[in-house]
């Protein structure tokens, strides 16, 4: 039996990654989806995105959702900022974490941010400044870190270089983002070896896997093997990347949280409450979500005979 | 990195298994799935099932299906058959291989076949001789290997224990059946290391996953990491259990043909005619099915830039 770690942390992404790709639902709806992630027992959750309202309209109004929650001290409420502008509107909103994020290819680089992967480097450090001076956290997300839609493979030394640079600029924790769902447990390994090569140890990584070629849980299994104790995913399986066609979403957190208590890993969520989050979030946007634990409900589901 | 086997043995059940539960297709229907399937490179397919009519539908008719292929005398055409009738009716179809079938649950077993365990394994042995006599191929399938839905959770003890009864009534290899989806990677493991104590190496053991909570490819790559070489699948991930409520599709083909391919493990199929025959499969059934690689395509598709 594999020696899989005592705890794990998983970060709710689902208002954030999950909702940019939704018509935008008014702020109450994006407290409301917060507060109910919150209450599952999550402590880290990506709130917001302080990005251009006219490119993500979803996430328009990022001010007003963080004044609009009840904020506890036992989570961190993360965004993602993609410049300089985007990190003093953080700073402002009182953060407890900032994301900068670059992709690992250039042409998905220029989809996203409109820059080069070397302009972003240069920017991330202009924010971890920022923050630094400001005593908020920063964390890096790098994009198309398990292939890109556009460009094909990308080296996993390629992706190892770009996370050394990061973690010069001043990120903490990396999370290294599988953008449009390319990964495998192939490239898992892959890239956690040249993380390994470039002398990053699992606890300075996470991942975040996209569900589009149903490797999801795979990967994250995978990744436990590795000794990886970060995982982003969002409620119902919520998400996409708008920038990157195909993409499917978030590996669901109940998925996760299911087969993580199944595995004996605490992450301190509450299974129940999670579904519950889920369901919110279904009727919030207005369809079906893909989480199959939402669906079929938890393995201890008896039916009546 | 995990040391992979180089080669897997994919056993496609669509036609049986996945299209069991759907309203009854043509017996042209079902011999034009079955030819897609072979001509991907599929060279142990389970076809038919000999079972009542008025107890699965579906499946009525297998004698004609089977006398409307084009066999191949490189592939292994098997059969479900519930009980010694069956097995005539296989023999004289001229199968090459018959599947004799037992829950780990009682209450499933019931709800199954409408007798006890015990007397499943009394049957098994009857089906064996009749086998051995006509000389085809024995294998066994036991269900609700990794939980019952009526019961709950099933000691792998338990199901080691059937297995070894099984062998000793003259099965090859035994496939372990999660009939409902409620295998995870830590019921992997917990199987393999009670059927390695009853001295059951992988080359005996098949896997058959259901992806009602989202975990059969986690699990395919648990059994993988621990040697294990042959995985049934449906197409397009076709498929449910009539008597298991609750209970989703196979782990579709082209998903786990996608993951194979990129482990560098050799299947002999070909992924894009297993697409191909995926989209039969939905032509045919007249709805959607949940295979991922037949929504987003492979990894490699690339966007236009």
């Amino acid at each position: 039996m594999t020696a899989w770690p005592a705890a794990v942390l998983v970060r709710e992404v689902g208002p954030r990654d999950g909702l940019q790709d939704e018509q935008p639902l008014p702020v109450a709806d994006r407290v409301a989806l917060i507060e109910a992630c919150v209450a599952t027992g999550v402590r880290a959750i990506e709130a917001v995105a302080f990005v251009s309202p006219t490119k993500v309209p979803a996430m328009d109004g990022a001010e007003a959702v963080m004044a609009g929650l009840d904020r506890r001290v036992d989570v961190v409420y993360s965004a993602l900022v993609p410049n300089r502008r985007g990190a003093e509107r953080a700073v402002a909103a009182g953060m407890d974490e900032v994301e900068v994020v670059v992709s690992a290819s250039e042409t998905h680089n220029q989809r996203n941010l409109a820059c080069s992967v070397a302009d972003s480097l240069v920017g991330a450090h202009g924010i971890a400044d920022l923050a630094r001076t400001t005593g908020i956290a920063v964390s890096a997300v790098v994009g198309t870190a398990f292939g890109c839609p556009f460009e094909g493979e990308v080296a996993p030394e390629r992706v190892g270089q770009l996370a050394g640079h990061l973690v010069d600029a001043g990120a903490g924790v990396i999370t290294f983002g599988d953008t449009t769902g390319m990964a495998t447990p192939r490239r898992v390994h892959d890239l956690l070896d040249a993380l390994e090569r470039v002398g990053m140890g699992p606890d300075r990584i996470g991942l975040h896997f996209h569900d589009s070629r149903g490797l999801a849980m795979a990967n994250v299994v995978t990744a436990l093997d590795r000794g990886i104790t970060r995982f982003d995913s969002g409620v119902g399986g919520l998400g996409g990347c708008p920038t990157a066609p195909g993409s499917a979403g978030n590996v669901a957190t109940e998925d996760l949280v299911h087969m993580l208590d199944d595995m004996g890993i605490a992450t301190g969520i509450d299974l129940g409450a999670t579904i519950d989050a889920a369901r919110l979030a279904s009727r919030l946007v207005g369809h079906d979500l893909p989480g199959a634990v939402l669906r079929a409900g938890p393995r201890t589901r008896r039916e009546a005979q």
